[in-house]
């Protein structure tokens, strides 16, 4: 095998920052207009504070005509000459500055690679800046809703675990991705998908399928449903990660495609599309960018197991946390006034077990690519 | 928003099996076999059984002169007529006859695809082929040993948590994939890496730097250090799985590049190497197909602390688990006669603290691209 060292390639000149423009523009002067309130407080010898909109469940309502979750108008002041909330001013401008120096030198970084940036000793002290993670990750949030600033727009992702495939060519980076030409392994769906970084070229989908695993994902890749229904086809592993959540919003808003979501007959699935639609409760302040009121629940539904005609094999027992969670989500707000919604749970509840969409494969591996999902969407059966 | 309903596209007839060729064509002689031996043996008037080869830690050995980790000789008898034994040998023909029509089929799933495709409640009892998918995981493994097949041989795949980016140019299940020209979120890596799905077209890149978290690979990408330094850049979220290990070694042996590895300076880091490098002890019989004996380790190394000059605050204390570990490592038949491997983990035991790569953030947000691994590469300072 080849022994070769790298050869270290000729060091270009350090770039310097590019000029700041569009959306990180303004983010910066948010984030400049925070520090000079602060100055001009203090020059007028006033206390320095923060009105940092609060983020408790009691902040948070439904709108009933946006149709999503919100965030009310509360907010807690944080105070630097108080002795229990000088450490969280501090660190709240500390994150602020940290945003702050990503955006000018345009990098990004993780919630871990800020929280990195920013630890240290203060000069003087024994006192650390943050003792762990859990000290910082709240502080981002903070700024996040002070700012009114999606986490993306800061400079700092989430994770990176959603796919897509389909029909649509876009512009990541410069790059331009044509997403239905991606192999066995699609395109990994960033964390950051704001217009800056992806933009849209062209799309031909006619809608959006967006199933919860990446198992059932590679199913429906694997039998090119997306080509046959002329859909794109996305997967979030899961409660999807904000960055799918904001790129499915821009499919549906920006392009005009409705958004069906094939999901588990269980608890977690209902919540997953919960927050699909509704947004979730504790990012309440980020609804309006991530909220898609119009996203449809096509399955696994309760009825499921006698219209597919499955077998006790399939069934797995609802725990008692299981039953739990479903009487919870029976009584969210915009699920308590819907019949379709609440049959669904209460036949969940009767049936005493859930199913996985993977339970279709017991009748055939493409039963679901071939049979379930073609059917609900035919009939238009769905629950919205 | 649009509301038109997706129009159902006109069903093509049922495709016919495309004639099975080549790897899978090997793997299907062999599951005949096990099935022929069976019924040979009825025939005879014989007890059916099957040898499998032992998956215990006695059967384990590093094999000094290949350098990784591989299984022994032994095996353990499955008989029918063995009232402890006949269901596990049921169920590891089962797993066999759901493998054969999988690729009959020519289709792939997961193993909970796997385990819900064979499960069912056995004819006239009340008995389930698999209680549940812990039931099913071994006898997979079981089967891949027997056959001497990976489990994508097998089409049965793993996760799908990697991700490449670099000069390579490769063709993905037909479609060509240009992985320079990946956007932000890079070349999702499958599990299912064997030639017949993936095949290399055209490689410049000089080496491989393989990093352990998808945020590091992040950093490196976006400050496109595989531009400068023509490298492949990969990343397997922890513990690489198989489809990144696979294609690791795959561009090793089939394209001669050298591989670094970029991990903590952690037991868990080190862990990640030994497995890279010489295998794992779980997937002992997948070592001559995935083990990089000449893999090198580039850091972080523990004397890392004062080489780069961290501070107090990015330590992390060692617990009594990592200790432990880090000893039994350090025991390890390829690290135990190595010095630098010994000096490296005492150093770390010494130090009483592990440090993560992203802890370099505290020194530059690029510091670990512009400055750590360029001056590690340089130097050729790596263990091996």
């Amino acid at each position: 095998m080849a022994k070769k060292r790298p050869v270290r390639k000729t060091k270009p000149a350090k770039k310097l920052s590019k000029s700041i423009v569009g959306k990180d523009r303004q983010t910066l002067q948010a984030l400049r207009q925070v520090a000079d309130t602060v100055v001009k407080t203090a020059t007028r010898s006033r206390p320095p504070h923060l009105d940092i909109p609060s983020r408790s469940l009691r902040n948070v309502r439904y709108n009933k005509s946006k149709r999503f979750i919100e965030m009310g108008k509360g907010t807690n002041r944080r105070e630097l000459f108080n002795l229990s909330q000088a450490k969280a001013y501090m660190q709240t401008m500390l994150v602020a500055s940290g945003c702050k120096q990503l955006i000018e030198q345009q990098k990004t970084t993780s919630i871990r690679g800020l929280y990195y940036l920013l630890k240290h000793t203060i000069e003087g002290t024994k006192e650390e800046t943050f003792d762990d993670q859990s000290d910082c990750d709240p502080v981002i949030e903070d700024l996040e809703v002070l700012l009114s600033a999606l986490r993306e727009e800061l400079h700092v992702y989430a994770s990176n675990r959603g796919t897509l495939v389909g029909n649509l060519v876009l512009n990541d980076s410069g790059d331009q991705i044509d997403c239905s030409r991606m192999g066995s392994g699609g395109y990994s769906i960033p964390s950051i998908v704001e217009d800056d970084v992806v933009e849209f070229v062209r799309c031909d989908a006619e809608f959006v399928l967006h199933v919860e695993k990446d198992t059932v994902w590679r199913r429906f890749n694997e039998d090119k449903f997306w080509k046959e229904y002329n859909c794109i086809l996305t997967h979030g592993q899961g409660q999807p990660p904000r960055g799918v959540r904001r790129l499915l919003y821009r499919l549906h808003n920006e392009l005009g495609l409705p958004v069906y979501c094939l999901l588990d007959n269980d608890p977690w699935g209902y919540y997953i599309y919960s927050v699909i639609k509704q947004g979730s409760i504790n990012l309440a302040y980020e609804s309006k960018r991530m909220a898609i009121p119009d996203a449809r629940f096509l399955g696994l539904r309760s009825k499921d197991y006698q219209r597919c005609e499955l077998t006790p094999s399939v069934q797995i027992a609802l725990s008692d946390n299981d039953i739990k969670r479903a009487k919870q989500i029976a009584e969210y707000p915009w699920f308590k006034h819907k019949r379709a919604w609440q049959k669904e749970i209460e036949l969940m509840l009767k049936n005493g077990f859930k199913l996985e969409v993977e339970a279709l494969i017991s009748k055939d591996i493409s039963y679901v690519t071939e049979v379930y999902v073609p059917e609900r969407l035919e009939e238009g059966d769905y629950l919205d």
